[in-house]
């Protein structure tokens, strides 16, 4: 698939360098809008208006939403007016929302000059709802029926409204101020015998729906729990005011796992794609964490300062804090990465902390004290025989195996259970992860190990 | 939502109590088969046959695929071989070949014997296909149409033949041999307004679709990246042979995010949720990087030991270590997670090696001369002066930061590239993780500050 999609890309270009506009048009027209857009990315900027303007209207605007803000900025530059116009006309109301959302005031003023009056209209009622809520995420886009129809007049009612619709799939069931009753499927409607039943009377009325406040995270993950194509959007007083569907859902699930990772990584989200973010952006995601993390491992400088003369005594202590520090954050990192997974995925609440502390802690026990015995003998037989480092005593093996199967426990205890205190107060708990722990385990595992030293080599 | 979910268990749990079972029954034919899962979750296990038996064929149906594996097992033991039968008709063709690929063997026997003959057929059929290919997650119930039906020949097919089909709104065109010749939506069905046009006339030829042994990582990103609802699965021959349905495909995706999240944090993955696993399942998926990362740490403790006589002489200098291996792995994790979700969103391809290179080296350039300085002032003011720790020079100090930023360069350009030769090489880019990439920074920035320290101090 990958290589046939080069070798159009390379038979594109050539058209476009012998301006055979006619040859190409027809190879676009045939394209899907997401290839389309793959395939302006290849092309010089420049040459992208000329491209678009030999697409078909309806494929022009479904090209156009699924391109980069930036270049979408770039081609309503290039349009007219009347361009302008007409890619408004084809767009999505959710669609047109998100580029107004997007766009600089200047633009912003010109498509809304464009928009019809009651394109406008729900533009700005979209807009009204917070960022990331349902209401900002919805189309007013949806086919509404009565109770009252008959089956017969409901599938009529779709074929003669269904045109703009964004799915037809689903239809909402509203009474009078357009309160929700139920809902009917097209296969509800299509597999009934009977055409003349009511409507009232095939609905579902166990309605799954959201508040055009609930969170778009939220409502992304209800849709994919029950597996619907849309999801009705109502307000305050319960009457229907719009839907999401599924694609969207799927976006904004990928947009917030970006977020996740991004964010246990030690890096601010942003939600530029990596080539497109310039070296300052990428800059600025990541230097402040950094910062902190540098500022904060003051405290393990502090600690080993404190026990310099330790140190001194017994020089061979040093080269074992690396690999203690290092399993440490990582039996850290492990704990937290598992429980921010299962903590996003709604696997977890924080009710369950306290069997979370317990299978973790019987883990962490059971890690420790396979990771000691193992590293017990490494040391003997690797770092005292092998490498005739003789003064490594069996005391000091000892203090860093100690060590070792102490700080797995702590780490694991800590990365299991910050990012659940993250979740109920309502932070992101994908910002308690690796470089943080990492920071608290570091000290901690300093702490334990100069702790067993003074105790066991008396230094 | 939440909420009045637990107040719904806790009515539930009551009337079982009291065995108001047809109570119970007319609360669980209203609700949702997720729903319901979610209910038999706090119910004690021997109670869940007894729930299960309250539903109706179809919700039973509906409800027992998406149970866990262990549940489904457990309730199959407790089946008779007619309610066994009663379920195994109402399953998807793609759900009972799960099943059959998950239980035990004589669990497996008792399922087929229960299949009526077409069904273990197509399930024999979706088995023969590798694991975590298209022909293993299709569904071979779809709807097919020929070209030379009309639009109201087709509708009435589709009203015959829809009840058993897993989505009825795209339906396939075939030619003689199940040739895969085009597409009809429900949507073009209907809205088309002469009732007498070839289905030939209308479909969409330009189709995307996938192969038998195309991965399913694959065909979910394609369903995504079109916004499909389901994705049309051909053999060698290209004779349609299935289909994959977006519900399908956002489960896959889910799964593999959870894949790459486990891998970055060091832990093998596994299919059970968090509170599903026992303490041995995430000992094993825990310990072996554990070990590995333990034992490759020799290396750092080796480079320490080489540079002993450095450390006696200027003790100080250990204080730095903690501190420059931090920053240098947190550095080193935020380009390989940035690198490792562009990869797994196909934001970037190998060949992208070179701008990416040139890029984090700009970034890290910018980032290790921010931290540096920064740095510079922080161990004067507060190492120095504010905790009176006047061994420390400024040649001291100067090293310390050159460290930092040496490293910090090293560590993005070795974070950003080895997830990128990892994919060339076949492999998950997401083992290339924070983890592994520490080790590997640091003993690099150990090497780099005892060569600094040695050129400037002299030690």
């Amino acid at each position: 698939m990958a290589e046939q999609f080069e070798i159009i890309k390379k038979a594109l270009n050539k058209m476009l360098d012998e301006k055979k506009y006619a040859a190409l048009r027809d190879i676009l027209v045939v394209m899907y809008p997401s290839d389309i857009v793959e395939l302006f990315r290849d092309v010089d900027t420049d040459r992208i208006p000329l491209l678009f303007r030999l697409l078909p209207k309806e494929l022009a605007a479904e090209t156009f939403v699924e391109m980069e803000t930036e270049d979408q900025e770039l081609l309503i530059r290039s349009f007219s007016d009347n361009e302008l116009k007409e890619i408004v006309d084809e767009l999505y109301v959710d669609d047109a929302a998100d580029l107004v959302e997007e766009m600089p005031a200047n633009v912003v003023k010109r498509i809304l000059k464009q928009a019809d009056p009651e394109m406008r209209r729900s533009i700005n009622q979209i807009l009204r709802y917070p960022e990331n809520s349902a209401g900002s995420l919805m189309t007013t886009e949806y086919v509404s029926l009565r109770p009252d129809m008959t089956v017969e007049e409901a599938i009529l009612r779709i074929r003669r409204q269904g045109v703009d619709k964004e799915t037809i799939y689903t239809c909402y069931v509203t009474g009078k101020d357009r309160t929700l009753l139920g809902m009917v499927t097209v296969k509800d409607l299509l597999l009934e015998q009977d055409d003349e039943r009511r409507i009232g009377d095939i609905m579902l009325t166990n309605l799954i729906f959201v508040n055009t406040q609930t969170d778009q995270e939220e409502v992304a993950k209800m849709l994919a729990k029950y597996s619907f194509i849309a999801l009705p959007v109502v307000d305050g007083e319960g009457r229907m005011v719009g839907i999401v569907t599924f694609d969207d859902a799927m976006e904004v699930i990928e947009d917030e796992t970006s977020e996740d990772i991004a964010l246990m990584g030690g890096v601010m989200p942003s939600e530029k794609t990596y080539l497109r973010s310039t070296v300052w952006d990428l800059f600025k995601n990541r230097i402040p964490w950094l910062l902190l993390l540098m500022v904060s491992a003051t405290f393990t400088g502090m600690i080993i300062t404190g026990f310099e003369d330790s140190l001194a005594a017994q020089v061979a202590l040093t080269a074992f804090i690396p690999m203690l520090m290092g399993t440490g954050g990582n039996s850290g990192s492990q704990s937290s990465v598992t429980v921010i997974r299962a903590l996003s995925l709604d696997e977890l609440k924080f009710s369950d902390i306290g069997r979370v502390l317990w299978k973790e802690l019987r883990t962490s026990v059971l890690c420790g004290v396979v990771l000691a015995a193992v590293c017990f003998v490494k040391i003997w037989l690797i770092d005292r025989l092998a490498m005739g480092n003789y003064d490594i005593t069996w005391q000091m093996d000892l203090v860093v195996c100690l060590t070792l199967a102490v700080t797995v426990v702590c780490a694991k205890l800590v990365g299991c259970s910050l990012p659940m205190v993250a979740k109920v107060c309502k932070l992101d708990p994908a910002v308690m992860a690796s470089p943080f722990i990492t920071t608290i385990v570091d000290a901690l595992s300093l702490v334990v190990y100069f702790l067993f030293a003074r105790a066991v080599l008396g230094v």
